[in-house]
Protein backbone atom coordinates (compact mmCIF):
# COMPACT_ATOMS: atom_id res chain seq x y z
CA UNK A 1 0.00 0.00 0.00
CA UNK A 2 1.38 3.09 -0.75
CA UNK A 3 0.51 6.61 1.51
CA UNK A 4 -2.56 7.30 -0.20
CA UNK A 5 -4.17 3.90 0.18
CA UNK A 6 -3.16 4.00 3.98
CA UNK A 7 -4.49 6.73 4.26
CA UNK A 8 -8.12 6.10 2.56
CA UNK A 9 -8.11 2.56 4.47
CA UNK A 10 -7.43 4.47 7.90
CA UNK A 11 -10.02 6.96 7.07
CA UNK A 12 -12.37 3.91 5.84
CA UNK A 13 -11.74 1.31 8.73
CA UNK A 14 -12.12 4.69 11.35
CA UNK A 15 -15.08 6.46 9.77
CA UNK A 16 -12.85 9.56 10.79
CA UNK A 17 -10.64 12.11 8.66
CA UNK A 18 -9.72 13.57 12.10
CA UNK A 19 -6.13 13.45 12.72
CA UNK A 20 -4.90 13.54 16.69
CA UNK A 21 -1.81 15.58 17.36
CA UNK A 22 -0.38 13.74 19.85
CA UNK A 23 1.67 17.01 21.52
CA UNK A 24 2.70 16.63 24.97
CA UNK A 25 2.60 19.74 27.34
CA UNK A 26 3.68 17.82 30.79
CA UNK A 27 1.91 20.68 33.13
CA UNK A 28 -1.25 19.40 31.52
CA UNK A 29 -0.83 15.39 31.76
CA UNK A 30 -1.85 14.32 35.28
CA UNK A 31 0.51 11.44 35.39
CA UNK A 32 3.11 11.24 38.16
CA UNK A 33 7.02 10.25 37.02
CA UNK A 34 9.64 11.18 34.92
CA UNK A 35 8.91 12.75 31.51
CA UNK A 36 9.19 9.77 29.05
CA UNK A 37 7.43 7.50 31.26
CA UNK A 38 4.23 10.41 32.16
CA UNK A 39 4.10 10.68 28.24
CA UNK A 40 4.11 7.13 26.90
CA UNK A 41 1.52 6.45 29.77
CA UNK A 42 -1.13 9.26 29.30
CA UNK A 43 -0.93 8.42 25.27
CA UNK A 44 -1.04 4.95 26.02
CA UNK A 45 -4.09 4.88 28.09
CA UNK A 46 -5.74 7.83 25.60
CA UNK A 47 -4.84 4.72 22.69
CA UNK A 48 -6.49 1.90 24.93
CA UNK A 49 -9.52 3.99 25.69
CA UNK A 50 -9.97 4.69 22.10
CA UNK A 51 -9.59 1.27 20.98
CA UNK A 52 -12.13 0.14 23.60
CA UNK A 53 -14.44 2.42 22.34
CA UNK A 54 -14.43 2.07 19.14
CA UNK A 55 -13.33 5.95 18.42
CA UNK A 56 -10.55 6.45 16.15
CA UNK A 57 -9.07 9.19 14.50
CA UNK A 58 -7.80 8.66 10.88
CA UNK A 59 -4.45 9.35 11.72
CA UNK A 60 -1.85 10.72 14.59
CA UNK A 61 0.53 13.51 14.45
CA UNK A 62 3.01 14.20 17.13
CA UNK A 63 5.44 17.00 17.06
CA UNK A 64 9.01 16.15 17.14
CA UNK A 65 9.48 19.32 19.44
CA UNK A 66 7.63 18.26 21.99
CA UNK A 67 9.59 14.77 22.83
CA UNK A 68 13.06 16.41 21.90
CA UNK A 69 12.91 18.83 24.89
CA UNK A 70 13.39 16.63 26.99
CA UNK A 71 16.11 14.75 25.86
CA UNK A 72 16.98 10.89 25.47
CA UNK A 73 14.20 9.66 27.20
CA UNK A 74 11.64 12.08 25.00
CA UNK A 75 12.92 10.56 22.02
CA UNK A 76 12.62 6.98 23.53
CA UNK A 77 9.01 7.63 24.45
CA UNK A 78 8.05 9.29 20.91
CA UNK A 79 9.36 5.50 19.38
CA UNK A 80 7.35 3.80 21.43
CA UNK A 81 4.30 5.93 21.31
CA UNK A 82 4.87 5.75 17.56
CA UNK A 83 4.80 1.65 17.60
CA UNK A 84 2.35 1.42 19.72
CA UNK A 85 -0.27 4.06 17.24
CA UNK A 86 0.67 1.94 14.42
CA UNK A 87 -0.09 -1.46 15.67
CA UNK A 88 -3.38 -0.25 15.66
CA UNK A 89 -3.33 0.58 11.94
CA UNK A 90 -2.67 4.40 12.42
CA UNK A 91 -1.11 6.49 10.25
CA UNK A 92 1.63 8.14 11.82
CA UNK A 93 2.60 11.65 10.54
CA UNK A 94 5.82 12.90 12.28
CA UNK A 95 5.60 16.65 12.45
CA UNK A 96 9.57 17.58 12.28
CA UNK A 97 9.57 20.00 9.66
CA UNK A 98 12.86 18.94 8.05
CA UNK A 99 14.66 21.33 5.24
CA UNK A 100 17.77 20.32 4.68
CA UNK A 101 20.07 19.04 1.53
CA UNK A 102 21.44 15.98 -0.21
CA UNK A 103 22.98 13.55 2.41
CA UNK A 104 21.50 15.22 5.22
CA UNK A 105 17.78 15.11 3.81
CA UNK A 106 18.83 11.15 3.59
CA UNK A 107 19.78 11.16 6.95
CA UNK A 108 16.86 12.65 8.71
CA UNK A 109 14.90 10.52 5.97
CA UNK A 110 15.75 7.53 7.99
CA UNK A 111 15.84 8.79 11.32
CA UNK A 112 11.82 9.59 10.20
CA UNK A 113 11.18 6.16 8.01
CA UNK A 114 13.65 3.48 9.55
CA UNK A 115 14.49 4.66 13.49
CA UNK A 116 10.89 6.24 14.21
CA UNK A 117 9.22 3.90 11.40
CA UNK A 118 6.88 6.44 10.90
CA UNK A 119 4.25 6.31 7.52
CA UNK A 120 4.81 10.26 6.61
CA UNK A 121 7.26 13.58 7.32
CA UNK A 122 6.26 17.00 7.15
CA UNK A 123 8.48 19.35 5.36
CA UNK A 124 9.81 23.21 4.86
CA UNK A 125 10.26 24.18 1.09
CA UNK A 126 12.79 27.08 1.94
CA UNK A 127 15.61 24.84 0.61
CA UNK A 128 13.55 23.58 -2.43
CA UNK A 129 13.58 19.92 -4.38
CA UNK A 130 16.88 19.10 -2.83
CA UNK A 131 15.21 18.75 0.39
CA UNK A 132 12.62 16.92 -0.06
CA UNK A 133 14.06 14.24 -3.11
CA UNK A 134 15.83 12.40 -0.97
CA UNK A 135 12.52 11.53 0.89
CA UNK A 136 10.86 10.36 -2.52
CA UNK A 137 13.99 8.41 -3.65
CA UNK A 138 14.94 6.79 -0.87
CA UNK A 139 11.41 5.57 0.29
CA UNK A 140 8.57 5.95 -2.20
CA UNK A 141 5.42 4.73 -0.56
CA UNK A 142 6.16 7.67 2.36
CA UNK A 143 4.14 10.97 2.70
CA UNK A 144 5.65 14.08 2.55
CA UNK A 145 3.63 16.58 3.59
CA UNK A 146 4.85 19.88 2.46
CA UNK A 147 4.98 23.27 4.61
CA UNK A 148 2.54 25.63 1.87
CA UNK A 149 0.40 27.99 4.08
CA UNK A 150 1.04 27.51 7.51
CA UNK A 151 -1.33 28.68 10.16
CA UNK A 152 0.40 31.25 12.19
CA UNK A 153 0.38 34.84 12.24
CA UNK A 154 3.62 35.62 11.04
CA UNK A 155 3.16 33.25 8.50
CA UNK A 156 3.10 36.19 6.16
CA UNK A 157 5.99 37.69 6.89
CA UNK A 158 7.56 35.63 3.18
CA UNK A 159 4.21 32.97 2.76
CA UNK A 160 2.45 35.83 1.86
CA UNK A 161 4.37 37.96 -0.77
CA UNK A 162 3.96 38.30 -4.04
CA UNK A 163 6.26 37.04 -6.47
CA UNK A 164 5.26 38.11 -9.98
CA UNK A 165 2.95 35.13 -11.05
CA UNK A 166 1.05 34.73 -7.60
CA UNK A 167 2.42 34.24 -3.46
CA UNK A 168 4.93 32.51 -2.45
CA UNK A 169 2.66 30.00 -0.92
CA UNK A 170 0.87 29.55 -3.95
CA UNK A 171 4.38 29.08 -5.96
CA UNK A 172 5.36 26.00 -3.21
CA UNK A 173 1.96 24.57 -4.19
CA UNK A 174 2.69 24.62 -7.99
CA UNK A 175 5.74 23.16 -7.08
CA UNK A 176 4.14 20.20 -5.33
CA UNK A 177 2.22 19.49 -8.22
CA UNK A 178 5.63 19.84 -10.19
CA UNK A 179 7.11 17.68 -8.04
CA UNK A 180 4.07 15.32 -7.91
CA UNK A 181 4.54 11.97 -6.64
CA UNK A 182 2.10 9.89 -4.89
CA UNK A 183 2.09 10.79 -1.12
CA UNK A 184 3.46 14.38 -1.77
CA UNK A 185 0.79 16.92 0.40
CA UNK A 186 0.44 19.90 1.75
CA UNK A 187 -0.16 21.51 4.86
CA UNK A 188 -2.19 24.74 4.68
CA UNK A 189 -4.24 26.08 7.58
CA UNK A 190 -7.55 26.70 8.29
CA UNK A 191 -6.93 29.83 10.20
CA UNK A 192 -7.08 31.21 6.56
CA UNK A 193 -9.86 30.14 4.67
CA UNK A 194 -9.15 32.02 1.76
CA UNK A 195 -5.60 31.13 1.48
CA UNK A 196 -6.83 27.52 1.96
CA UNK A 197 -9.12 27.59 -0.85
CA UNK A 198 -6.99 29.07 -3.25
CA UNK A 199 -4.61 25.88 -2.62
CA UNK A 200 -7.37 23.36 -2.91
CA UNK A 201 -8.59 24.71 -6.36
CA UNK A 202 -4.72 24.64 -7.72
CA UNK A 203 -4.91 21.18 -6.52
CA UNK A 204 -8.47 20.09 -7.37
CA UNK A 205 -8.08 21.46 -10.92
CA UNK A 206 -4.80 19.45 -11.66
CA UNK A 207 -6.53 16.53 -11.29
CA UNK A 208 -3.42 15.39 -8.71
CA UNK A 209 -4.32 13.63 -5.24
CA UNK A 210 -1.97 15.72 -2.68
CA UNK A 211 -3.31 14.79 0.94
CA UNK A 212 -3.83 18.10 2.75
CA UNK A 213 -3.09 18.16 6.06
CA UNK A 214 -4.91 21.16 8.13
CA UNK A 215 -3.84 22.53 11.45
CA UNK A 216 -5.46 25.42 13.14
CA UNK A 217 -8.70 24.56 14.51
CA UNK A 218 -9.78 24.76 17.66
CA UNK A 219 -7.35 26.74 20.19
CA UNK A 220 -6.14 28.64 16.95
CA UNK A 221 -9.48 29.66 15.67
CA UNK A 222 -9.78 27.97 12.46
CA UNK A 223 -13.32 27.17 11.87
CA UNK A 224 -14.54 23.58 11.34
CA UNK A 225 -17.51 24.28 9.12
CA UNK A 226 -15.31 26.38 6.48
CA UNK A 227 -12.73 23.72 6.48
CA UNK A 228 -15.34 21.10 5.83
CA UNK A 229 -17.10 23.27 2.91
CA UNK A 230 -14.00 23.71 1.19
CA UNK A 231 -12.95 19.95 1.93
CA UNK A 232 -16.19 18.81 0.05
CA UNK A 233 -14.58 20.75 -3.16
CA UNK A 234 -12.49 17.44 -3.93
CA UNK A 235 -13.56 14.32 -5.34
CA UNK A 236 -12.27 12.18 -2.70
CA UNK A 237 -12.10 13.73 1.11
CA UNK A 238 -10.70 10.71 2.62
CA UNK A 239 -6.99 11.11 1.61
CA UNK A 240 -7.45 14.65 3.56
CA UNK A 241 -7.10 15.42 7.49
CA UNK A 242 -8.35 18.06 10.11
CA UNK A 243 -5.81 18.02 12.82
CA UNK A 244 -6.52 18.83 16.17
CA UNK A 245 -4.28 18.20 19.11
CA UNK A 246 -4.91 20.52 22.44
CA UNK A 247 -8.92 19.97 22.06
CA UNK A 248 -8.29 16.22 21.89
CA UNK A 249 -5.09 15.67 23.99
CA UNK A 250 -6.65 17.66 26.97
CA UNK A 251 -10.31 17.78 26.77
CA UNK A 252 -10.75 16.62 30.25
CA UNK A 253 -9.52 20.54 30.85
CA UNK A 254 -12.72 21.23 29.78
CA UNK A 255 -14.94 18.20 30.69
CA UNK A 256 -14.10 18.61 34.04
CA UNK A 257 -16.36 15.49 35.13
CA UNK A 258 -14.51 12.59 33.01
CA UNK A 259 -10.97 11.56 33.51
CA UNK A 260 -8.69 12.76 30.54
CA UNK A 261 -8.58 9.10 28.50
CA UNK A 262 -13.15 9.63 28.27
CA UNK A 263 -12.95 13.27 27.94
CA UNK A 264 -10.30 12.60 25.12
CA UNK A 265 -12.52 10.13 23.64
CA UNK A 266 -15.47 12.20 23.93
CA UNK A 267 -13.62 15.19 22.47
CA UNK A 268 -12.69 13.01 19.46
CA UNK A 269 -16.44 11.63 19.16
CA UNK A 270 -17.35 14.91 18.79
CA UNK A 271 -14.96 15.64 16.17
CA UNK A 272 -15.33 12.82 13.83
CA UNK A 273 -19.00 13.60 14.39
CA UNK A 274 -18.62 17.22 13.49
CA UNK A 275 -17.08 15.93 10.51
CA UNK A 276 -19.47 14.01 8.90
CA UNK A 277 -18.07 10.48 9.76
CA UNK B 1 29.52 37.22 27.35
CA UNK B 2 26.75 37.09 24.83
CA UNK B 3 26.80 34.93 21.69
CA UNK B 4 28.62 38.25 19.55
CA UNK B 5 31.34 38.20 22.28
CA UNK B 6 31.90 34.32 22.07
CA UNK B 7 32.04 34.51 18.54
CA UNK B 8 35.21 37.23 19.13
CA UNK B 9 36.59 35.40 21.93
CA UNK B 10 36.96 32.60 20.29
CA UNK B 11 38.39 33.51 17.14
CA UNK B 12 41.19 35.74 18.56
CA UNK B 13 41.62 33.04 21.37
CA UNK B 14 41.99 29.76 18.48
CA UNK B 15 43.37 32.81 16.13
CA UNK B 16 40.81 31.06 13.82
CA UNK B 17 37.56 31.92 11.47
CA UNK B 18 36.77 28.49 10.52
CA UNK B 19 33.52 26.32 11.85
CA UNK B 20 34.60 22.95 11.97
CA UNK B 21 31.57 20.79 10.70
CA UNK B 22 31.03 17.55 12.77
CA UNK B 23 29.04 15.41 10.25
CA UNK B 24 29.75 11.88 11.02
CA UNK B 25 29.42 9.65 8.31
CA UNK B 26 29.80 6.00 9.59
CA UNK B 27 31.51 4.76 6.52
CA UNK B 28 34.15 6.98 6.75
CA UNK B 29 35.04 6.75 9.87
CA UNK B 30 37.84 4.07 10.39
CA UNK B 31 36.64 3.41 13.94
CA UNK B 32 35.18 0.04 15.12
CA UNK B 33 32.15 -0.38 17.22
CA UNK B 34 28.89 0.79 17.52
CA UNK B 35 28.00 3.78 15.78
CA UNK B 36 27.04 6.31 18.74
CA UNK B 37 30.52 4.91 20.15
CA UNK B 38 32.79 5.22 16.91
CA UNK B 39 31.41 8.98 16.28
CA UNK B 40 32.44 9.66 19.55
CA UNK B 41 35.87 8.48 19.28
CA UNK B 42 36.57 10.00 16.09
CA UNK B 43 35.59 13.09 17.38
CA UNK B 44 37.38 12.63 20.60
CA UNK B 45 40.36 11.84 19.07
CA UNK B 46 40.01 14.61 16.38
CA UNK B 47 40.02 17.11 19.49
CA UNK B 48 42.86 15.67 21.51
CA UNK B 49 44.83 16.20 18.60
CA UNK B 50 43.67 19.46 18.19
CA UNK B 51 44.91 20.77 21.65
CA UNK B 52 47.63 19.39 21.85
CA UNK B 53 49.08 20.96 18.49
CA UNK B 54 46.98 24.17 19.41
CA UNK B 55 45.33 23.74 16.27
CA UNK B 56 41.99 25.04 16.86
CA UNK B 57 38.63 26.09 14.44
CA UNK B 58 36.86 28.82 15.53
CA UNK B 59 33.62 27.28 16.37
CA UNK B 60 32.10 23.55 15.56
CA UNK B 61 28.80 22.81 14.19
CA UNK B 62 27.45 19.35 14.13
CA UNK B 63 24.77 18.70 12.13
CA UNK B 64 21.63 16.92 13.99
CA UNK B 65 20.46 14.76 11.07
CA UNK B 66 23.82 12.83 10.81
CA UNK B 67 23.57 12.13 14.65
CA UNK B 68 19.14 11.36 14.28
CA UNK B 69 19.60 8.62 11.88
CA UNK B 70 21.32 6.38 14.89
CA UNK B 71 17.95 6.78 16.93
CA UNK B 72 18.72 6.99 21.06
CA UNK B 73 22.99 6.12 20.10
CA UNK B 74 23.38 8.99 17.66
CA UNK B 75 21.19 11.54 19.76
CA UNK B 76 23.32 10.56 23.19
CA UNK B 77 26.77 10.65 20.80
CA UNK B 78 25.77 14.45 20.02
CA UNK B 79 25.19 15.62 23.34
CA UNK B 80 28.43 14.19 24.64
CA UNK B 81 30.44 15.54 21.78
CA UNK B 82 28.78 18.86 22.57
CA UNK B 83 30.07 19.24 26.09
CA UNK B 84 33.78 17.84 25.04
CA UNK B 85 34.19 21.04 22.56
CA UNK B 86 32.36 23.38 24.92
CA UNK B 87 34.62 22.23 27.49
CA UNK B 88 37.70 23.46 25.25
CA UNK B 89 35.77 27.09 24.53
CA UNK B 90 34.70 26.42 21.68
CA UNK B 91 31.35 27.68 20.45
CA UNK B 92 28.69 25.48 19.03
CA UNK B 93 26.55 25.76 16.35
CA UNK B 94 23.92 22.89 16.48
CA UNK B 95 22.51 22.48 12.73
CA UNK B 96 19.19 21.74 13.40
CA UNK B 97 17.03 24.03 10.54
CA UNK B 98 14.39 24.32 12.65
CA UNK B 99 11.14 26.10 11.94
CA UNK B 100 7.84 25.38 14.22
CA UNK B 101 5.79 28.02 15.84
CA UNK B 102 4.76 29.49 19.40
CA UNK B 103 4.73 26.48 21.95
CA UNK B 104 6.68 23.76 19.82
CA UNK B 105 9.09 26.65 18.43
CA UNK B 106 9.75 26.92 22.37
CA UNK B 107 10.28 23.10 23.06
CA UNK B 108 13.25 23.47 20.24
CA UNK B 109 14.96 25.93 22.22
CA UNK B 110 14.99 24.13 25.12
CA UNK B 111 16.05 20.84 23.14
CA UNK B 112 18.99 23.33 21.62
CA UNK B 113 20.34 24.92 24.68
CA UNK B 114 19.07 23.17 27.58
CA UNK B 115 19.51 19.90 26.57
CA UNK B 116 22.19 20.24 24.14
CA UNK B 117 23.79 23.18 25.71
CA UNK B 118 24.93 24.59 22.01
CA UNK B 119 25.45 27.86 21.86
CA UNK B 120 23.62 28.79 19.01
CA UNK B 121 20.76 27.48 16.40
CA UNK B 122 19.97 27.06 12.35
CA UNK B 123 16.34 28.36 12.03
CA UNK B 124 14.57 28.40 8.82
CA UNK B 125 12.92 31.19 8.09
CA UNK B 126 9.46 29.86 6.01
CA UNK B 127 7.22 30.07 8.76
CA UNK B 128 8.38 34.23 9.94
CA UNK B 129 8.91 35.43 13.13
CA UNK B 130 6.96 33.33 15.46
CA UNK B 131 9.36 30.96 14.85
CA UNK B 132 12.45 32.85 15.64
CA UNK B 133 10.78 34.79 18.58
CA UNK B 134 10.41 32.24 21.07
CA UNK B 135 14.73 31.72 20.94
CA UNK B 136 15.50 35.07 21.22
CA UNK B 137 13.21 35.69 23.77
CA UNK B 138 13.90 32.71 25.87
CA UNK B 139 17.55 32.29 25.73
CA UNK B 140 18.77 36.33 25.14
CA UNK B 141 22.56 35.27 25.29
CA UNK B 142 22.39 32.63 22.10
CA UNK B 143 23.06 32.45 18.39
CA UNK B 144 19.85 32.20 16.04
CA UNK B 145 21.74 31.69 12.70
CA UNK B 146 18.69 31.83 10.13
CA UNK B 147 18.75 30.68 6.79
CA UNK B 148 18.99 33.31 4.21
CA UNK B 149 20.52 32.21 0.89
CA UNK B 150 21.91 28.57 1.25
CA UNK B 151 24.74 27.39 -1.03
CA UNK B 152 22.44 24.07 -2.95
CA UNK B 153 21.26 24.14 -6.07
CA UNK B 154 17.39 24.24 -5.99
CA UNK B 155 18.02 26.93 -3.31
CA UNK B 156 16.63 29.29 -6.54
CA UNK B 157 13.21 27.14 -6.17
CA UNK B 158 12.03 29.92 -3.84
CA UNK B 159 14.89 31.92 -2.26
CA UNK B 160 15.49 33.90 -5.54
CA UNK B 161 12.08 34.53 -6.21
CA UNK B 162 11.47 38.26 -7.30
CA UNK B 163 9.24 39.86 -4.54
CA UNK B 164 8.88 43.51 -5.98
CA UNK B 165 11.23 44.99 -3.60
CA UNK B 166 14.05 42.29 -4.24
CA UNK B 167 14.55 38.60 -3.97
CA UNK B 168 12.89 36.48 -1.02
CA UNK B 169 16.04 36.18 0.16
CA UNK B 170 16.87 39.86 0.43
CA UNK B 171 13.83 40.18 1.90
CA UNK B 172 14.66 37.76 4.69
CA UNK B 173 17.96 39.42 5.34
CA UNK B 174 15.86 42.29 5.70
CA UNK B 175 13.66 40.59 8.26
CA UNK B 176 16.74 39.61 10.05
CA UNK B 177 17.77 43.64 10.42
CA UNK B 178 14.53 44.34 11.46
CA UNK B 179 14.12 41.72 14.25
CA UNK B 180 17.69 42.33 15.18
CA UNK B 181 19.05 41.16 18.96
CA UNK B 182 22.43 40.83 19.12
CA UNK B 183 23.42 37.19 18.34
CA UNK B 184 20.89 36.88 15.09
CA UNK B 185 22.86 35.48 12.31
CA UNK B 186 22.58 34.49 9.09
CA UNK B 187 23.31 31.53 6.69
CA UNK B 188 24.82 32.35 3.08
CA UNK B 189 26.75 29.87 1.29
CA UNK B 190 29.77 30.70 -0.49
CA UNK B 191 28.83 28.93 -3.55
CA UNK B 192 26.36 32.04 -4.30
CA UNK B 193 29.34 34.53 -4.23
CA UNK B 194 27.39 37.23 -6.29
CA UNK B 195 24.00 36.53 -3.60
CA UNK B 196 26.66 36.17 -0.33
CA UNK B 197 27.85 40.07 -1.63
CA UNK B 198 24.49 41.43 -1.70
CA UNK B 199 23.62 40.16 1.44
CA UNK B 200 27.09 41.32 3.01
CA UNK B 201 26.19 44.72 1.56
CA UNK B 202 23.02 44.92 3.51
CA UNK B 203 24.31 43.93 6.22
CA UNK B 204 27.57 46.34 6.40
CA UNK B 205 25.36 49.12 5.32
CA UNK B 206 23.40 48.60 8.20
CA UNK B 207 25.69 49.03 11.00
CA UNK B 208 24.40 46.21 12.77
CA UNK B 209 26.63 43.03 13.38
CA UNK B 210 24.85 40.11 12.02
CA UNK B 211 27.52 37.14 11.87
CA UNK B 212 27.59 35.27 8.91
CA UNK B 213 27.98 31.63 8.39
CA UNK B 214 29.00 30.56 5.43
CA UNK B 215 29.11 26.57 4.56
CA UNK B 216 29.70 25.35 0.47
CA UNK B 217 33.36 25.94 0.42
CA UNK B 218 34.96 22.49 -0.36
CA UNK B 219 33.21 19.64 -1.36
CA UNK B 220 30.47 21.94 -3.06
CA UNK B 221 32.88 24.35 -4.92
CA UNK B 222 32.46 27.60 -3.21
CA UNK B 223 35.66 29.69 -3.40
CA UNK B 224 37.13 30.42 -0.28
CA UNK B 225 39.18 33.70 -1.61
CA UNK B 226 36.85 34.85 -2.84
CA UNK B 227 34.84 34.38 -0.03
CA UNK B 228 37.56 36.11 2.15
CA UNK B 229 37.09 39.19 -0.24
CA UNK B 230 33.68 39.73 0.47
CA UNK B 231 34.33 39.16 4.38
CA UNK B 232 36.81 41.94 4.26
CA UNK B 233 34.09 44.92 3.49
CA UNK B 234 33.21 44.15 6.89
CA UNK B 235 34.15 46.34 9.56
CA UNK B 236 35.40 43.07 12.06
CA UNK B 237 35.52 39.86 10.45
CA UNK B 238 36.30 38.00 13.55
CA UNK B 239 32.21 38.01 14.08
CA UNK B 240 31.91 35.50 10.81
CA UNK B 241 32.11 32.04 10.31
CA UNK B 242 33.31 29.84 7.22
CA UNK B 243 32.51 26.59 7.51
CA UNK B 244 33.74 23.12 6.61
CA UNK B 245 33.15 19.67 7.20
CA UNK B 246 34.45 17.22 5.00
CA UNK B 247 37.55 19.14 4.13
CA UNK B 248 38.62 18.71 7.84
CA UNK B 249 36.58 15.44 8.75
CA UNK B 250 37.56 12.81 6.01
CA UNK B 251 41.11 14.83 5.55
CA UNK B 252 42.68 11.26 5.94
CA UNK B 253 41.20 9.83 2.53
CA UNK B 254 43.23 12.65 0.46
CA UNK B 255 46.43 12.56 3.24
CA UNK B 256 46.97 8.80 3.03
CA UNK B 257 50.32 9.25 5.09
CA UNK B 258 48.28 10.76 7.77
CA UNK B 259 46.26 8.87 10.12
CA UNK B 260 42.39 10.55 10.74
CA UNK B 261 43.15 12.55 13.27
CA UNK B 262 46.73 13.91 11.91
CA UNK B 263 44.98 14.53 8.95
CA UNK B 264 42.24 16.51 10.37
CA UNK B 265 44.55 18.81 11.67
CA UNK B 266 46.63 19.46 8.89
CA UNK B 267 43.33 20.44 6.65
CA UNK B 268 42.24 22.73 9.72
CA UNK B 269 46.05 24.24 10.02
CA UNK B 270 45.62 24.72 6.41
CA UNK B 271 42.63 26.19 6.42
CA UNK B 272 43.16 28.49 9.55
CA UNK B 273 46.38 29.62 7.27
CA UNK B 274 44.60 30.64 4.19
CA UNK B 275 42.00 32.53 5.91
CA UNK B 276 44.88 34.67 7.23
CA UNK B 277 44.77 33.40 10.81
Amino acid sequence: MNYLERLISASEKFNSIICMGLDPVLEDIPVEGEPGDAIYIFYETILDKMVQTGTLPGAVKPNYAFYAQYGLEGIDALQRIIRLYKNEGLPVILDVKRGDIGKTAAAYAREAFDFFGADAVTLSPYLGYDSVSPFISGYPDRGYYILTRTSNKSASDFQDLGTGTGTLFMRVAEKILEWYHPGIGSVVGATYPEELSRVSSLFTSSGKDVPLLIPGIGAQGGDLDETLRILDTFPDRRIHRINSSSGINYAYKKLGNLNYADAAVTALKELNSATGN
